[in-house]
């Protein structure tokens, strides 16, 4: 639709920690809000690009911490606005629990690099 | 800590369709970010405090749709940034089925007027 990039947000999830759905909705909101704002202050187009074309997300999970961090560094690595979230722990985790990562606006096969091969949440 | 307003936001779900977790995650970020923008439009004072004091955010239930659309008409009413989801039904549910609604960031006194009584999802 005359976009220069299409774009998507993918939200990563660790798999091996226990939240109640509505906690855990909050901490994907934090990493979509958290990555969104590195995108506007980045990579602008791609932040606007998205806002406009209905925010395509999609949340995906990853077995445990270890391997949720591995997905953050290659998203960094690979340049991309990327956001990883610890909670302050006040109910249900322990305090500095990492949660989630968000990973764009970004160009679908850009992302796809990095999260093309983990299974939705 | 020296910011003008105690703001959050809160995130309105229904809770009488049946959604994945990961589903009504990225429902819950599309509606506080939808929500978000809206108020960097309109109280941008707001948006910059709540960014700046870590996003506090909580995410509440309700019956039906008609508790949800009662709960959004109140934040319009009072002039809060609040968002509807409509989602577009490609996976899991109907085409436009309305899944949740985001209000503020705003402040806590003015959101808690409206949404005070509901319970955490």
């Amino acid at each position: 639709m005359g976009y220069e990039y299409d774009v998507k947000q993918v939200i990563v999830v660790r798999n091996d920690i226990k939240m109640g759905k509505g906690k855990l909705a909050a901490q994907v909101a934090h990493a979509a809000i958290a990555a969104l704002k590195m995108a506007e202050e980045r990579r602008p187009e791609w932040a606007k690009g998205w806002l406009e074309e209905g925010q395509p997300k999609i949340v995906v999970k990853v077995r445990d911490l270890d391997e949720l961090e591995d997905v953050y560094a290659r998203a960094l690595a690979d340049d991309l606005p990327a956001a990883i979230v610890v909670d302050r722990g006040l109910t249900q985790l322990e305090p500095g629990t990492v949660t989630c990562v968000g990973i764009g606006p970004a160009p679908k096969d850009h992302i796809d690099e990095i999260t093309g091969g983990l299974k939705l949440l």
